[in-house]
């Protein structure tokens, strides 16, 4: 395998060949077949996903792929920034439609003619509704797995309140939605206000979760939209207040992808291929089995795999026996699975089990007796070591700029910025990174990189 | 609320709006939104099917929605069964496509190619996958939620092995699946193996699960079909045998929907409304207190639903101020919720609780020591007698015929059928019941109702 430090772009194309998780060979391009492993690791963020929206009062629900081009062109803003990647319906059987129907690129055409009849007094706010689907959009740049496809998995929360101060609220809400998955991902990122003209079309302002990458580019993996009054003006969303007057709804959304499972690949695993965090991880353990003559290894392995799945872990018994044992320490290496547990005549005769963590030099033995405690600690041990490399990468990979000069390094950057367009595109121009706005999680005030102006700490990478 | 038994067909429309299951006025005809109470009962259905298919070994996938005509002209028969359903799209943004693709009205075409790239000698089979999904046919039929829809929610199994023999056992290993599904929704259920003209296009033959709906209908929930070599050979999905040879795999598909939900609600509600069995409801158990001055019942009644909810039970404490009590217990029992709590002054008083159960008359007290025993015994009782009903239901609409006459009432009929078309349409004429096909689940030997040749029990009524 490609050495990840070297050339990470290509590491990352490979790791995700080797450890089947999509397939790209599926006839039609840009869209790729969800594999078992890749599909297993993606249901269980979309798991945590649902437990934290469930806390949060947001309520799930399904809504149809096809939107109409009635639907859609009541926001016109918000319309022309996904217009030319629209997949269009015009025919069923052999009849063409009188109205077009567009595949959802996402879903505010779509949900706000719903919330418009479902909305009708202040008793019916706050209305919180998410969904997870797969959202389509004709990508004109190269497709990548997970990062950037024409097919791919959504979260879209959507949210309507009595004014704007109280879907502020929502916006910290979702704040805390992202830092509860992101205690499970530890993906190393910087939340980011982005300027105006880079906005989502028809938001009042966007916030997005920069995910740093280990190559100093940036990979935005949420983001989070105040719409205000933007959308229920034109889709006519209104309420009768306590006073019995007609007002209009403000709004919010956000939304993450399985760009997510690309940020957690990119961002954890190293030369020997994938390192999966405990919660997300399709296989938590791998028992190996060591072949002798000696001993029934296979029986106490079994009995092992046993215990292990009743206690609740995502737990593989590996007995094929046409590969060796040191074969399938690398092949579950490589795919990533948190704790290995081997088998052999030692372990059988004492009563014990050899535990070798991924990414931790090094075994321990354990007694038989104290199995899932063994394991479990063994997971901690293991979360905590990749919880500290991602701190690193966040640390490395981000630095404080004070000149232009300094910015030009393979990194992500935090200037002052005034916030003029003009300043910059001169930072741009000067050094290739595009600005991602002044950033939420790492507030700071200084003089703006540029023009010395008054500014706040602002983040400047390359994306992906 | 419409008397069931006066008119069923009534009766589901009116359920299905009041307990806020699915939205039907979204702007695309047959295509719904699911609502949080409904697609929380769906998800349930799905972890079940999910959770067997994995005891089956038969692993999830994802395959894209999109399928090009190309991959869709592989199999003429196939798609001469489909042609007049399909949703194409011709366009992206504002330029036509070379190659028209078509949204998926079920599988086989989109996963067979890929088969084809996966299965290459005897060690990858047999290859065995699922996926749960979407899927889109222009039904020109009446629509009608989560029975007819033109979107709805699919689950298919696929399956390839290295001859027909391996793939008949999987035929016998989707009949477990269903029996283990079916132990939790308790559906009067018949399965039949449909005649030649009405097997799935493509398939050697189809296997039907038939639920027997409460107006005498029957409503097709499941099928199974063996393919044998159909697509194999037009999809050229081979393997080398142990000897060196190149073979075509045989192949068998499972299908269910969301009519499944359909059927549930059908089934087993009564007058008040829905009654969900304990495993597929959203709401399991709902605490109501019955306000006083003497007694803190808001507190009791929490705690008792923290307790509940700590215990991994579905429960939900109604503590609106705006309705009474008894507008809440109808309002509960309309959603199907099979236990209540009610919590008044001498419960808390005497550290007790009522328990109302679902279906079942009068009420029991309990001590709150035995809260949660109390609780999982009542729902015991509430899926025994919902089975005992659903029995019922099977015994007296469908009924054994040994004349056509007898075939004339509200129900569906077993008579013996000598297999031949002749014969079924005579029955179908005289009944306006089609034949269904020889009972699997139920078989018999005798003459033939019209012919008098020897036959074997078979199905005949009219369908959903």
């Amino acid at each position: 395998m490609q050495a990840k430090k070297k050339d990470f772009s290509e590491w990352y194309n490979e790791i995700l060949e080797s450890a089947e998780l999509s397939d790209k060979r599926y006839p039609v391009k840009g869209m790729n077949v969800w594999l078992p492993y890749g599909l297993k690791a993606m249901n269980l963020i979309d798991a945590a996903t649902r437990q934290y929206n469930e806390e949060a009062e947001i309520e799930e629900v399904g809504f149809p792929v096809l939107i109409t081009r009635n639907q859609l062109e009541v926001e016109f803003e918000h319309l022309k920034g996904f217009e030319g990647q629209l997949y269009w319906v015009t025919r069923t059987g052999k009849e063409q439609l009188d109205i077009e129907l567009s595949l959802r690129p996402t879903s505010e055409s779509a949900i706000y003619p719903m919330f418009s009849l479902w909305i009708r007094n202040h008793a019916d706010l706050p209305k919180k509704v998410f969904q997870i689907c797969s959202v389509y959009r004709y990508e004109t740049k190269h497709t990548r797995s997970f990062l950037r496809m024409r097919e791919f998995r959504f979260y879209e929360a959507h949210t309507a309140h009595a004014d704007f101060q109280d879907a502020e609220k929502q916006i910290t809400a979702y704040m805390e939605i992202w830092s509860k998955l992101n205690s499970l991902f530890q993906i190393p990122s910087v939340i980011n206000r982005r300027p105006d003209w880079d906005k989502f079309p028809g938001a009042q302002y966007s916030l997005a979760v920069d995910s740093i990458m280990p190559d100093g580019r940036t990979l935005q993996v949420a983001t989070m939209h105040q719409y205000g009054e933007n959308f229920s003006r034109t889709y006519d969303i209104k309420y009768t207040d306590l006073n019995g007057e007609q007002r209009y709804v403000s709004q919010t959304t956000y939304g993450m992808s399985e760009r997510l499972l690309g940020a957690l690949i990119g961002i954890h695993g190293d030369d020997k291929g994938l390192i999966f965090p405990p919660d997300i991880a399709p296989v938590q353990v791998i028992v190996v089995p060591i072949p002798t003559e000696k001993a029934d290894v296979n029986a106490y392995s079994k009995k092992i795999h046993d215990i292990l799945k009743s206690a609740g872990l995502r737990v593989k018994l590996d007995l094929r026996d046409n590969y060796t044992p040191g074969w399938k320490y690398n092949y579950w290496e490589m795919k990533g699975v948190p704790a290995r547990i081997e088998v052999g005549e030692r372990e059988v005769q004492g009563n014990t089990l050899t535990i070798s963590v991924r990414g931790i030099k090094g075994k321990k033995t354990y007694d038989l007796m104290n199995l899932e405690e063994s394991v479990k600690k063994s997971l901690k041990e293991h979360f905590s070591s990749l919880s500290e490399r991602s701190g690193k990468v966040l640390k490395e990979n981000v630095k404080e700029a004070k000149t232009l000069e300094e910015m030009k390094g393979q990194a992500a950057y935090f200037a002052y910025w005034c916030g003029k367009r003009e300043c910059s595109d001169k930072i741009e121009a000067a050094t290739e990174k595009p600005c991602l706005g002044v950033s939420v999680s790492h507030p700071g005030k200084g003089k703006c990189i540029v023009c010395k102006e008054s500014g706040d700490r602002s983040m400047f990478s390359r994306t992906y």
